[in-house]
């Protein structure tokens, strides 16, 4: 891996693929049939795109209970612990409406309720993501969304992988589609005789589910659209470079456009980091890729101090950000712009992907400078409310009606002072 | 008014002006010019477009105090009053960084923190906009945010509203940019000589803006970009027709594609209402626009009950809702879909829009059924925190290789193994 001296601006950002006029035009003509036809053009389309000719766009009860036998008892026990612990974290996210009653009788506060219904599309093909529904399930759950449907196209057989189903089952998921690609977000987004209309889309896709995203967007809303996949490690002389580089590998893997960063002021490190990773690629299974990845968009930063080092970080602003120090927890509060951070050499970044209960949805490509992991905020929507006394809206009448005038709105200003004539006549 | 029975579906969707390509292509070029060209490209703009030949692009101290000699005591007294009411509202709404400390060793949080620098866009033209900074700038000050830009568009002297420019004296902005349209939305995203990039851009403006600030996100964050504004009252037989009907026209003054609605089970209110509004429109000095909104969507839907009246306020989800009930505290629980909710009769919509604390930004267009007022929550953000102990981290080691494999993910397993291989050889 190449080592680079920060000097000047150092930045995540790689040019995301947004589809071309082929595909959109592609997108847009799945959600008008979809949108036009129903449970009809969802069965054409599955049989299109995935080979799958449905009679039943949903998941049954019986191949729910039939995956259970096709899971291994090892992998059960480990995705119920990681629910366990999703759900605990998720649960200290939880907010109560709120309101304040004044002396004058006014009373103004915040409502905050669930969504009504979230849909959650999973990908499909050979692997499966077990943990993606976790993660997105779970937090609208927590949140207290009462309809959530699940949509992941089927194999050419019309099944779901087991382990998906068997997720679900275990989440107390019960409405489940088999479709994907844009035809399953129109059909949450619109609804069809069997699929519900949804109020919000999550989950990752490919270039078709991010494009239909954003077309419906604003009907239903969405969750932000992911880009490739990023880690930086911030660490000092005394962290391990076979960690180090093991943990760059594990996010090079994902794909050809991931980006696997290490920060340091320690050149030794560099050096033995960039060493350790040709000798651990060779052996993974996903090599080309991770080689790819490591070759394009990976690097070793090398700072003349800790807090270069710290300032680079921030400018990164990483998806995912560990920290191997001597004492990681000083470093904490400098760090202003990471999805999420991974604090000592016991928690690399897979401890959070899958298990330890923080969210893996994270703002991808420089976005953590404004965006934040998902959460239970995100399946919540507020109401403002404001109940005016009489005594209080006397008082503040000439106030209301001073800026309404200011700002040239006279039926604002009068639908005050229809409410103080008597008042003033008296 | 058209009075309707409500029979089946009640919607307040309206298509929204998404430009047309002529725009978008101005819109497109005008962004790749102040990105090349910074300060050059925004005076050049700014003489075009707004016929300013600007020598400083920033408001100097001199102009922020000289502004105060055009503003009324009276309106200052207002304006005041109003931040401190909306200031009040926000501060309630902070929210804490936060972590979980287990017996194993293992620290697990949330920190919360807000972003780093804002954008807010105010409208020009000849009206002025004070309500719209203290909104925008309230929020984002009372979440922390440090570097607060203004910018909006001078006119042709190359001054600004005197109003805008207190209402930004009072609320302490330092840096006022003389810019507008999609030049000042590009100097934001990007920065320029003399403008500050910032994270996020908020604040509403006109389909050029519109245009922009959807150019540059990803890149930036934005707000919703709001469509026209649109009340909906809730009454009963005992409301009073001349207030609902006041209230609607306040709502329909704003622009034609507003939107006012009264829903009742009442057909008396009904036809009381209808013929108040005919009266009161006459003597609106903004009559024009208020008739052509209450022509084209303006409604009276009439119900054959109360509960009726609210399914069919859920599914219109307004922007704005009065309730004029006998006990609308009754109702509240009811509501699920509203971006304000105001109670009874001394609670008209003007007491929102500029003084009683909580914010005028709403969800429009139905889109209350997933969005929020904007809230503190909008200007921070948040970063997961994982530290896990060695104890805990060799406990869940096996759990966490199960599901990595599961997904097909070998070096997520292998950066979990590299740390236990000393383990299991002991």
């Amino acid at each position: 891996m190449r080592i680079i001296k920060v000097t000047e601006e150092v930045s995540l950002a790689r040019d995301v693929d947004t589809g071309n006029e082929t595909q959109q035009a592609s997108v847009d003509n799945i959600l008008a049939q979809v949108r036009e036809e129903g449970d009809q053009a969802l069965k054409k389309l599955t049989e299109q795109f995935d080979g799958a000719a449905l009679e039943n766009l949903l998941v049954t009860k019986e191949e729910m209970d039939d995956a259970y036998n096709e899971v291994d008892d090892e992998v059960l026990e480990a995705l119920r612990q990681a629910a366990l612990n999703i759900r605990e974290f998720h649960e200290r996210q939880t907010r109560q409406s709120w309101m304040v009653t004044k002396e004058d009788g006014t009373m103004l506060g915040q409502k905050i309720i669930p969504l009504d219904s979230v849909g959650v599309y999973v990908p499909g093909g050979k692997a499966s993501y077990p943990s993606t529904i976790m993660m997105n399930v779970i937090p609208a759950q927590v949140a207290g969304v009462e309809n959530i449907v699940m949509t992941s196209p089927p194999d050419k057989n019309g099944n779901l992988n087991p382990a998906v189903l068997v997720t679900a089952a275990e989440l107390g998921v019960k409405t489940i589609v088999k479709a994907g690609g844009a035809q399953a977000v129109a059909a949450l987004a619109y609804g069809t005789e069997t699929v519900p209309k949804v109020d919000k889309i999550v989950g990752p896709g490919n270039i078709f589910v991010a494009l239909a995203k954003r077309a419906v967007f604003g009907q239903v809303d969405i969750d932000m659209i992911a880009g490739p996949s990023e880690v930086v490690v911030l660490a000092d002389e005394r962290a391990r470079p076979e960690y180090i580089a093991a943990d760059l590998l594990s996010q090079a893997e994902h794909d050809e456009m991931a980006s696997a960063v290490l920060v340091t002021p320690s050149e030794t490190l560099a050096q033995m980091t960039a060493s350790e990773i040709e000798r651990q690629v060779k052996e993974l299974p996903r090599k080309d890729i991770a080689e790819a990845s490591i070759k394009d968009y990976g690097a070793i930063y090398l700072t003349e101090t800790m807090e270069e080092a710290i300032a680079a970080v921030n400018k990164l602003a990483p998806e995912h950000l560990e920290i191997l120090t001597l004492n990681p927890h000083d470093q904490l509060g400098k760090i202003k712009h990471a999805g999420a951070i991974f604090l000592g050499q016991y928690s690399p970044e897979p401890v959070g992907d899958y298990f330890a209960g923080p969210n893996h949805v994270l703002p991808t490509n420089g976005t953590a400078r404004f965006s934040s992991p998902l959460n239970v905020d995100d399946f919540t929507k507020k109401s403002s409310i404001i109940s005016y006394s009489k005594e209080a809206f006397h008082r503040d009448a000439a106030h209301i009606t001073a800026l309404a005038r200011l700002e040239g709105l006279e039926a604002h200003a009068r639908s005050i002072d229809i409410r103080t004539e008597g008042k003033k006549s008296e």
